[in-house]
């Protein structure tokens, strides 16, 4: 067996069944390999970063390691954005990065680069295969490195020459490693900061914020009257009118701080103490109050869903009752505005919806304005490197075909990685893709006001701007074979987002706000 | 005066006065000091592939440093694949980094990331800012290091609060340095091969490729009958009917090792040793015959067109005549391929357009049959990162208003960075788009057959087949601003071609193939 069949074989036999790809010629091995296998779905991104991003989103839906193909170092280059998003998602990510044949390196072609040096920052675990004798290892322990949790990034870098040589063998790959349970004396902790009646707050991230987490922390808010948090930016939380309504960290400081105010104690559990996204003159890193007191109820690798039912049984939440279902707000009327589009988002998102949330400035409310909608999941930005929405949407619904995928989506951001629309409609993926056509990275008109410039001058505008031209988001859709519709009221959004529900394949909204 | 201030100025005093930028918040007191800096022209990338491309097209043309303004690791990341294209270009370019405030890295914010890690392995030059009192000798270093010869990749780490800090003061900046006198004994050893009559070739790169270089090759050429060559990707070849026609070495490994067959000397003059793009089981990767002797005559830093002069003087080239001009054949008529398309390209190219060549499999034949063109001057993907094409062709036409750029495209790489398009459009670029549509990466096509790999089954097809469905780019050019038309044979290029020529502003031809 040569080295790519051996690639191809053990992700198999680990239970890969999908491989997004963008492959070049160092990658000719491993594409003729996956076209022996047709059991591996082949998805190709036309370019890395969508590749990536719906590495990521797959990851956070299937529950299973993601795969990526890509080529060479700058290829892997243009993935490295969402591949950073991914890593501060906490996914598991096997990312396999063609090379140069290794002897060929010394004459430094045109392509070479040291991809190896380029995945490090952006990787949890690197490695390069150094002969076809030993890949079959060094692909075990890739998946096996994209297993720990609460899931990483592993990037293996495959020399053509490795790829095309024959005396390679498949490897067993250790099974993901069971969440190890919380020790008594962090659950006793817990559980007296609870009781002391000091105001505090629970933070939930990883998988303490799906369905069992939030049920288990419910009851304990409820009995407790302790608040209830998620992270600025989320990998993915489970949400819905049965479910307890998180509250998240706001983006701008002056808001955290104000939200944030006033807790004695923040308990995390799989959480990261809550932080400014960008530093300020004059104002803090930090968001917690200075008294503040963090706890860790459950770390990396450790059992955050089991710990919270054990908290809770201990406070003697048994007898909690499930609160009534909530009820959303009927759709908006009138004017097309980030509100406008929130509510009705609320009101009409269809039962086991995936939200992916890049709104960014239009997307303020977003959250809290969709917590009564029916049962959904709901991902974002991990990583603040714009351009993961249109990728991730693309990702999870190749994950959850039944599902609809609704992406919510900056104008700014989208054209980072508008190149997944075309995936989309080559798949014919689930995928109602909103933009937030405001025309303007909105957000850095926000940061130079707080910067005190209030008027800015035709450089800071040309650079904030994204009018002259206005984007046409129905022809770039129309370019990539989506079908799509302006809209400029709220009635033309509901129609359209409406009537998108029931289709099969992708639709986009173009929302002039 | 605050860091930010200081970056800029000193920029200015060393004569720059064009940014391509794609800024984020870390970057808002470098946004805010280029407003307040009227002679500097900011212009915007709606992706950091762009702006990196864009930067290498102006660089190529306008001969000074071209500089980027960056968001933090990931949007540098963004950027890396183009600027690999530049580094191997061999371009002063100064890419500008913002970051998180010093003190704000250990707090683990979203996008922090190590930007130094991530712009070394794609730089020659890095360096971070580490307080305002110094920034003024950093960016005059990163000047001074994008302007070594041939031209080098200088990137400089901005953090926000050494930026917004006062107390910086601008430096001054060492003017290029020029050109070193090649030795008279290495001048010596390349008039004796050339007098020996063994089959030499002369291989010119970097500025060697420029009007003056040429025209003393040509004359040492003409007298001896050496072949004259470029590399197999060029960062900028000046052309003409009255200037020697170069032959390239080709990318497929079996047409070089013939066209280079029989050859006892390479002279490199600004030229690297001719390789393989890619290494193949059982093929070469140095294209020369194993026998044939590289003799340098002009290497970094040393004067290739002086070197040249020299040659032709000792030679006794003072009495060669400049040939007759010669004369470019017809417009093509009839079906539509790409080789009717370098025939109409030759016919109809205006005189002192600057060709953009990222046509790869398309454009085999393009260098070749556009060599009796109206002069003008042709630059192509120099590091083999496919997207450079749009972005390059903006940056030139940046760099040249008043001359007509012509960008001949392949459609596969086109969509890694689409977005230029809109840039264009903004800045009513004179660039006519040329779109080869043959809906797949023909290349890979190609290579699989050369694995043996004559049937593909569905992975395979799925990974190099870019329909189901076609690219639409008249509506994908549309939604960034910029006109369009399909064409389907070659009188309708002909006809588009010659009206995009009189036109002001960007337009884009898509040529079904």
């Amino acid at each position: 067996m040569n080295g790519a069949d051996c690639v191809v074989r053990t992700l198999m036999a680990a239970g890969v069944d999908v491989c997004f790809a963008n492959p070049g010629t160092s990658e000719m091995a491993l594409v003729a390999a996956l076209d022996r296998a047709p059991g591996m779905k082949c998805i190709l991104g036309l370019f890395e970063g969508v590749v990536t991003g719906a590495a990521d989103g797959y990851a956070r839906m299937a529950g299973k390691p993601a795969v990526c193909l890509l080529h060479c170092g700058p290829g892997l280059a243009n993935g490295l954005a969402n591949l950073h998003n991914a890593r501060r998602a906490g996914v598991p990510l096997v990312n396999i990065v063609g090379d140069h044949a290794t002897y060929h390196r010394a004459y430094f072609p045109p392509l070479a680069a040291d991809a190896e040096a380029a995945a490090r920052p952006f990787s949890h675990w690197v490695a390069t295969a150094t002969a076809a004798e030993t890949i079959g290892h060094d692909v075990a322990a890739a998946i096996e490195a994209a297993n720990a949790p609460p899931g990483k990034v592993a990037s293996l870098i495959v020399p053509a020459n490795i790829a095309w040589s024959e005396g390679a063998s498949v490897r067993g790959v250790a099974p993901p490693p069971a969440a190890v349970a919380v020790p008594t004396d962090a659950l006793r902790r817990v559980v007296e900061i609870l009781k002391s009646g000091e105001p505090a707050a629970v933070m939930l991230g990883g998988s303490s914020s799906l369905e069992a987490g939030l049920s288990e922390a419910g009851k304990v808010a409820k009995l407790i009257g302790a608040r209830l948090f998620g992270q600025m930016f989320n990998t993915r939380i489970t949400r819905g009118p049965h479910l307890p309504a998180l509250e998240l960290v706001p983006y701008n400081v002056d808001m955290a701080l104000e939200k944030l105010s006033g807790l004695k104690h923040i308990i995390l559990c799989g959480a990261r103490p809550p932080v400014a996204f960008f530093a300020y003159p004059g104002k803090p890193s930090s968001l917690a109050p200075p008294d503040c007191q963090f706890t860790v109820l459950a770390g990396e690798g450790e059992d955050g869903v089991g710990a919270l039912a054990a908290v809770a049984e201990e406070l003697g939440c048994g007898k909690i009752s499930r609160p009534a279902p909530r009820k959303a707000a009927k759709p908006a009327t009138g004017v097309l505005t980030p509100e406008s589009i929130a509510q009705s988002v609320g009101a009409l998102l269809p039962e086991g919806a995936v939200v992916v949330n890049e709104a960014l400035t239009s997307g303020r409310n977003l959250f809290a304005m969709t917590a009564d909608a029916a049962p959904h999941d709901w991902l974002e930005l991990t990583g603040g490197a714009i351009g993961i929405g249109i990728p991730l949407a693309t990702g999870a619904a190749v994950a959850c075909p039944d599902r609809r995928t609704v992406c919510l989506q900056a104008d700014g951001s989208a054209m980072y990685t508008l190149q997944g629309l075309w995936t989309q409609a080559r798949e014919n993926l689930n995928v109602t893709t909103v933009i937030y056509a405001n025309r303007a990275y909105a957000i850095l008109k926000q940061e130079l006001v707080s910067l005190g410039v209030t008027e800015p001058g035709r450089n800071a505008t040309d650079m904030m701007d994204l009018g002259r031209p206005d984007l046409d988001w129905v022809s770039l859709a129309k370019g990539m074979g989506v079908e799509g519709i302006r809209v400029r009221n709220a009635k033309q959004f509901n129609d359209a987002f409406k009537a998108s529900l029931g289709r099969s394949g992708p639709f986009l909204i173009e929302a002039v706000i």
